[in-house]
């Protein structure tokens, strides 16, 4: 109702602007520079992000809102560092009430305002980076590089690129129409018509463990933005940088003029199951959660007065079937599946390769070779333990030890997993990936996912029958990526109308800089929302339209 | 995958254009002219339309689809005229077994095929809108006039604009993207990327008895569109319209060159509860349904693999504070409680009136005054018969004669509804409306829906209390429409405000030849989705955005 945007969107429009385009070319663009060099950021940047991080460690984490006085502590971080951060430790109806006070004024301040506000938050962030890519680091363990990019300014990128969507849906219509039609003889009808955006209602996110801010933001800035306060629910081993988070954008909003409580922190004590309940208040209209399938599939079935948005677990699979860059390939891959250990969403975990071999512009590679050479792609990336790590990072939880275990039973090992001692951090649990290998009728075991370093090479009686793989496994499980090698158009058609069939984005010969386990803000969309690996993208416009709705009133002009 | 699209597309280009600029502006505009003149149509036009219509009644309805052995024949129609089509009957997996083999190639084909095929479509039935009109009159029992309109031309209209958001939404990112991102000294990183509109599956739409094609055509030709295979499960009351409508889209589906199965009739035996199971068949992954609470409520809770779009029952209210205009407040008032007896989704059902009265133009009217002059309008509008039901139409159903007869049980009549002998269809139904007086206390009666000619004038203790029964009443069961009449902006302001916060769409001050029960397409938005009444809106981004999904192939350039 508000008619003069808030002066933050003044300040910012030029971002919006450069945003709104990118999303409508998708090619490359990106507003927060991935590189944390110092000549980038600063020469003190680093060095002030890691003492700001260092502040939080063993006290009461300085966040101002409802739930303070008690307070719960529940990380551990996988590089063996202590962390004992305590946070506010709310209620449920404490959460709710707050967050459901904080609406009218913030759906009233129109779609300018918030979009300009949203945008001081992402600033804010930015200022920050540092900080929040040691929380990243710290909690999910990623090396340091890799947190800085996904955790930070990725994850920034991708908070925009959801803010621009929600720009622009919120903008299709105009805020105000004349309507006026011929009537007969007599005077035209005339009818002024205002259309209010008008937010669903209180907005839940869930966070992660290993992608506690890249996995976030986009609902959480979509939900903002669009008009809903936004209860953040870390996950109790990730809370520091969804804390940071909440901590800037409440700085922002109260600084604007609005009630801090538009977003809050629901740190939760363990085993209370808090996700839960807060999904299932019937003030909370929007889920936003990235997790195991079953709890995903949880909040699908239960949290039915929501609209729910869920990222699961799927059946990320490589089709090999030729190449003319057999070392590119090996290459490329082992990058993959070294990568934070595999403990993406994202990272390959079937590689289908014909029984009998493949050509390549070495010749012909029997089946032993390509995955011999892509395991020597890995063994070469993480043989030097200091240079390892900085790829591996740590592991994040005991699970993924125990797949690692287990894994040693289903297979023979193209690969084994080796334990490293990490230079840094003596404390950090640090493990090679596992290549195993495992026949085309085992589907019990690459049929489902086997989270962590862990990547099955499966024989096929040919690339057809490897396709023929990817449709009934993907299709049924689903998946966030595939990948394609081949020297064949025929072969590279046959896999796109496969991807599109069973709904999997497709990444094609992959050899150079470019990984099917990553995803571009503003180019690639991440997931499809057209298999059960995740029911919606990241970003796109289905991911934000259903966040507000459109209330109209008219009258006669 | 065709870059070329079909010629149908760029034969209804300007229109598609035309339309695009209409939903950004949402201003007045129609596609579809909505007089049934001879002037407009030709002088043979009505004629050759009834024709058509009668050429149906008592036969086999010429539809070449699956499921054409055995036939049904289940509708009655409200005038009393005996109409004895015979549909096809086709199986539950017949119908998804040709849907789903028709779905590659129509998804292959892309979305400026799709949209031309789509607005041919439209052409078709448009160039036999007199032949639906009668359909839609016979089997909804609206008048003549209003079946032309709303069951004609505004459903065009409406499909006109749901096919333009559709377009919108797939195209607003491109076919395909080049990227392009600098690598440190080496070359930069190339690569071109595809985007691919996804269709979700097979679509089902589920009509109603009283609105056949108006309510059915957004949903089926935003899923139609977007790729999806639609299946169209009339009302076992009102299958022609639809059939009509189904074999005309066959016809120019084949002539462009597609499998026809992309959209079939499901028309059912009485009790076969087909609706339930297509809704629940794995490959049915988008429902439109327009009907009863508790069946949408049914749909939602069970449909769980498709997205379901629902549009159910609500208490549509008008708050009466003031007016500069009581003669035109009676008359706009006694039209809409008038028109098709009231069995609008969008019929004002409660009418919130102050005790002691209002202001107006005429000096102080009494509750009883107000509540008698909206009376007398009524029955003004209907005292003559041959006029009257060309306003009122026939009665839908033996549910709302029966609720015609409990009505008198629960409150004072203000207007008693007659039975009206029509002239010109001796069987037909035809009955005027009741305004029935209960208390503000008696929500046990009004806070339930009552469809048909039946509303309630509410004395209430002030225009705050009638705001507090709006916010009370639609927050929890939803409306599609209010309205407010006042001088006084201060009360305006603040009926929008409760408009906003329980989310449905207000008029104000309505006295000329806009009704609160009417919304224009291009410019008015059909529910919001906002409320329990409805889970989407008719139309925006919104209801197209997830009908689809994008599918995107890399690979380096």
């Amino acid at each position: 109702m508000t008619d003069t945007p808030h002066p933050l969107y003044a300040r910012h429009v030029e971002t919006l602007t450069r945003a709104l385009t990118a999303i409508t070319e998708r090619g490359y663009w990106s507003a927060y520079p991935e590189s944390p060099s110092p000549r980038v950021y600063g020469e003190t940047a680093a060095a002030d992000g890691k003492a700001a991080f260092e502040a939080y460690l063993n006290g009461d984490f300085p966040l101002d809102q409802p739930g303070g006085g008690d307070r719960v502590a529940t990380e551990t971080s996988p590089f063996g560092v202590e962390l004992g951060v305590r946070y506010p430790h709310p209620g449920v109806d404490e959460l709710v009430s707050a967050a459901s006070a904080a609406l009218p004024a913030w759906r009233d301040a129109g779609p300018q305002t918030r979009i300009g506000v949203c945008l001081e938050i992402l600033d804010r962030l930015h200022k920050h980076v540092f900080e929040l890519a040691n929380a990243v680091q710290f909690t999910s363990g990623q090396a340091f590089v890799m947190a800085f990019q996904a955790g930070g300014a990725h994850a920034l990128d991708r908070a925009l690129e959801s803010l621009a969507y929600a720009y622009a849906e919120m903008t299709r219509h105009p805020g105000t129409a004349g309507w006026e039609k011929a009537a007969g003889k007599g005077d035209p009808l005339r009818m002024t018509k205002t259309f209010h955006v008008v937010p669903r209602g209180v907005a839940l996110v869930v966070g992660c463990n290993t992608f506690p801010t890249w996995n976030s933001y986009p609902g959480l800035f979509a939900s903002l933005a669009t008009g809903n306060p936004v209860i953040v629910k870390p996950h109790p081993r990730a809370v520091l940088p969804l804390a940071i988070t909440v901590k800037y954008a409440r700085e922002v909003l109260a600084e604007a003029g609005f009630d801090p409580n538009l977003m809050l922190l629901a740190a939760e004590a363990p085993g209370e199951k808090l996700a839960s309940s807060l999904a299932l208040h019937p003030a909370v209209k929007i889920v936003d959660f990235t997790g195991s399938t079953e709890y995903g599939d949880w909040l699908e079935a239960n949290a039915r007065q929501a609209s729910v948005y869920t990222e699961k677990a799927g059946l990320n699979t490589v089709v090999i079937d030729s190449t003319d860059d057999f070392a590119g390939l090996c290459r490329n891959l082992g990058f993959t599946l070294t990568l934070y250990s595999g403990q993406m969403c994202t990272t390959s975990q079937n590689i289908l390769i014909p029984a009998d071999g493949i050509e390549t512009d070495q010749g012909h590679k029997s089946f032993d070779e390509v995955a011999g050479g892509i395991a020597a792609a890995v063994g070469k990336l993480t043989a030097d333990a200091a240079r390892g790590v900085e790829l591996t990072g740590a592991i994040v939880n005991d699970g993924v030890l125990e797949r690692l275990d287990e894994v040693t039973k289903v297979g023979a090992a193209v690969l084994e997993s080796r334990t490293v001692e990490h230079p840094s951090f003596p404390g950090a649990v640090v493990r090679t990936p596992a290549v195993v290998k495992v026949s085309a009728d085992d589907t019990a075991t690459y049929g489902r996912e086997w989270f962590g370093p862990i990547s099955f090479v499966i024989p096929t009686r040919s690339t057809g029958h490897s396709l023929e793989i990817l449709r009934s496994t993907v299709g049924e499980k689903g998946a966030l990526t595939a990948g394609v090698y081949s020297t064949d158009e025929a072969v590279l058609d046959a896999a796109e109308a496969v991807a599109i069939e069973v709904g999997v984005h497709l990444s094609c010969n992959l050899t150079g800089g470019v990984f099917v386990n990553q995803s571009a803000a503003f180019s690639d969309f991440h997931g499809s929302g057209a298999n059960a690996a995740a029911n919606a993208a990241l970003t796109d416009g289905a991911y934000v339209a259903n966040r507000f709705r459109i209330v109209q009133s008219r009258r006669h002009a």
